[in-house]
């Protein structure tokens, strides 16, 4: 593969000298229609051997372009901030919002070939890393991201060249340092571990480049060319607004028989009496107290999931687990619409910036499942974005698990009668109606949709990893002690 | 001052069990109110010796109302990403938004105060942090924060026996580290230090509550009851929307004689051949790209505000700098409309938000200035808003020239006629139309009020820290070259 760009590609200075002002006029027009339009942000990977002249070609893209409109984004050691959390999240912050460029200088793709370069990961680990990498830019490819990938490449003789005519010369001896010469004597593995991994993630949405970067002219022309073709053709056809491609219906993962589904099955007559909850209360909370100030805690964080039909008891569900917690370590998320700033990046955008760092618990009042609740039920998602929702939350979650993460998810589930008789309930009480809307009702006229939405988030996304705790709601002083005791139980089970 | 809260205020448990529910009620009411009306935060403040029963109160007052719309942050040290920015950055993250509560623990009062216990600051340096805070916390109460200040004391006596009762109970012997008792032995300097600096902060708009910590039943009421009563109070005076305190008129500077002033002296007539701004660009972006990649340069940080009347060449100027950098080390931030997160917050927030990690420049293509510029002229600023801004930009821009910040301000001044002449030009070429709107010539009909803001701009916020350059660019090779051997030299003195 890369033999391809060993070649000696080059393009005379004056046939570039040609094509240049036609290259940046196109460049600069497409970017502003990119603006204008605000439909889809291009994301550029920036990666390669050094000395390829990644960076003097990056610069000159931003010359060329107008630079208000790029981010330019270079992953060194991560920060500490960074390195609490998975390792994804430092690339989530970095997206380009909706009509903007973003170039990233290392990348998802760093790490995994980097540690197996140097034998700190197995084969079994960056084979893992690359099909996480695959569903991640699938996820970023079906949200409309134009993916461009370009790998800047240099035979070993090139870049032995190339690395010590930097050094010989005063001015930009300070870019060569001693890592630079570790990972050339690294040349042979370097080059076998990244022609893999760039043929395993060389995708019709994702596609790599492969950039000679000997020849200054050439490659940025290259690049410049590979990026102005993706741009146009994409807004061209960004601008066809009614070809939605059509949503491969999903089959049922598992044929409901009859009318028995989870849900259904659910006895929602379990009670306790609140002589027994304030007991029970006190000692569970106790025993949360104790657990969320362990030393090992330190090295996990929690991020809890409430879900269920309006007036299910979520809120107070909640309360009673932070009224163990130290506020300083817990954060609560209610979720609601989104802000201008997330509605122009990824759906799970907007719950990755949340994502506590290690020692702290995010307890969030509703989900990125309402991408298969509400959204689908209510329609505000087309059946192909909820349908693959499914798998993008199943990666999500299992990198929250991967990084220590304890994963608590509820749903609360009440009866259609006993929803009513609280509805009722709330409108009666003074300092309860503010929690009951029009809204609510209108929800509440589909609650078999509801309980069908909900049935198959369960089916489909209980993983052993991030199980679904299903609580019988009916009585709220049952509900919210299986909910803290749950809680301290996954908490224990990992301490 | 500390006495009054040394003489044993107590709380009896039936009485706090007689008005509880009444206060959690009125609390909660108030709470949503704050939320549904969205006009302002509420910001408060948690200080105060170890012992006292912060963190209790906090949790307390999070179980009494919703903590879906509390923000609690604990501050302990910085991490690496705050470090490396001016200290008030990591508070200025933490604002809650309009029609939130927003709990700090800790806060910028802490390192003031504990630097001047251990000695490592002077006692001028304290004089001038407590200088500083009053001017921000001024600033947050203008622009609508409700912000109150808990101070949680406890006499020497009671101290000392709290610690030991903590340390002799084997569920809370974690909680007291070897830190507690350092602090203590110099319980004496803190006490007097924290009294002055309280004195010196109590402000109408920024007050202090002392609350006695040793009874818990005492404490939370004390608190609740002076949140509720500065919330109610706030909030009554909030649905009264017509009464906008007058703007106090601001005087001038300096009083202009006849037709004199700073941007109607410069003399627009300087030019510059193509031949010799050539030459003269490839010395100074060379002289650039080493400057930013001098070792001391990792020191410090560049933000450079570009402002001007349109069509003076900001955009131009910018690009024949960025040309110069590596795109890895500088952001360019085009100043629109702002987001929806951002118009929850005051002015200041969207750009601090930006504010670059040592070793990066930030290039901002209109700025904080369109305060006391655009937003002035169209009236989108109250008379009130736009005369404090200058003090209010002030004060931001020192703290950045303190942290190492190398601040560089240009006004690019055209004629009226030149500015006709680039309007016309852009309207009859296809690759510059989009730079040209109806907003443009509606603009141009206020120049003289344009000139009029402009002049008092440079007059107030031309600091020693963060001077105005004022360019002439009439001739748009001229005015680059003197941008950007500007930034050189500004650069280099520094390094």
């Amino acid at each position: 593969m890369f033999e391809a760009a060993e070649i000696g590609h080059k393009l005379a200075k004056g046939e570039f000298k040609r094509i240049e002002p036609q290259l940046r006029g196109d460049l600069l027009d497409a970017q502003y229609e990119l603006s204008r339009l605000g439909r889809f942000p291009v994301v550029i990977l920036i990666s390669g051997v050094r000395g390829a002249g990644k960076g003097e070609t990056v610069n000159l893209l931003n010359a060329w372009m107008d630079p208000r409109h790029i981010h330019t984004h270079a992953f060194d050691n991560p920060t500490d901030e960074e390195r609490d959390r998975p390792p994804m999240w430092r690339y989530w912050r970095a997206l380009p919002p909706k009509g903007r460029i973003g170039m990233l200088f290392g990348s998802w793709y760093t790490a995994p070939i980097i540690d197996r370069v140097f034998k700190r990961s197995r084969p079994a680990e960056l084979l893992q890393s690359v099909d996480e990498i695959r569903r991640f830019e699938r996820m970023l490819a079906d949200d409309g991201v134009l993916l461009l990938k370009f790998w800047f490449h240099l035979s070993k003789k090139r870049q032995r060249e190339r690395l010590k005519a930097l050094e010989a010369d005063p001015k930009t001896r300070w870019r060569v340092t001693q890592r630079d010469w570790d990972f050339f004597r690294y040349y042979n593995r370097f080059y076998r571990i990244s022609e893999d991994t760039i043929r395993q993630t060389s995708l019709p949405w994702a596609p790599w480049t492969i950039v000679e970067g000997s020849d200054p002219e050439y490659r940025v022309a290259t690049v410049a060319r590979t990026l102005l073709e993706a741009m146009r053709a994409r807004l061209d056809q960004a601008r066809d607004t009614g070809t939605q491609p059509p949503a491969q219906p999903l089959t049922p993962l598992v044929r409901s028989a009859g009318d028995t589904d989870l849900l259904s099955q659910l006895d929602l007559s379990v009670s306790m009496s609140r002589k027994k909850f304030d007991t029970e209360l006190a000692k569970q909370q106790q025993r949360l107290a104790l657990l969320t100030r362990h030393p090992r805690f330190r090295e996990h964080h929690v991020v809890a999931v409430f879900e269920g039909m309006d007036a299910a008891g979520k809120g107070g569900a909640i309360r009673r687990i932070t009224g163990a917690l130290d506020a300083r370590l817990y954060r609560t998320i209610p979720i609601a619409a989104p802000t201008d700033e997330e509605r122009a990046q990824p759906y799970l955008w907007r719950f990755w910036r949340h994502v506590p760092m290690k020692g702290r618990l995010t307890l969030y009042d509703r989900s990125w499942y309402g991408r298969v609740l509400v959204e689908r039920v209510e329609k505000f998602a087309t059946p192909a974005e909820w349908s693959r929702a499914y798998a993008e939350i199943n990666d999500f979650e299992e990198q929250l698990a991967r990084n220590g993460g304890i994963l608590v998810k509820y749903w609360l589930q009440i009866s259609k009668e006993e929803q009513y008789r609280r509805f009722k309930e709330r409108e009666a009480t003074r300092h309860k109606q503010f929690k009951i809307t029009a809204e609510d009702w209108r929800n509440r006229k589909r609650w078999a949709q509801y309980q069908t939405a909900a049935n198959e988030m369960i089916e489909r996304t209980g993983t052993s990893a991030a199980p679904w705790t299903l609580v019988p709601a009916n009585d709220k002083y049952h509900a919210r002690i299986q909910v803290i005791k749950t809680l301290c139980d996954r908490i224990e089970a990992l301490l």
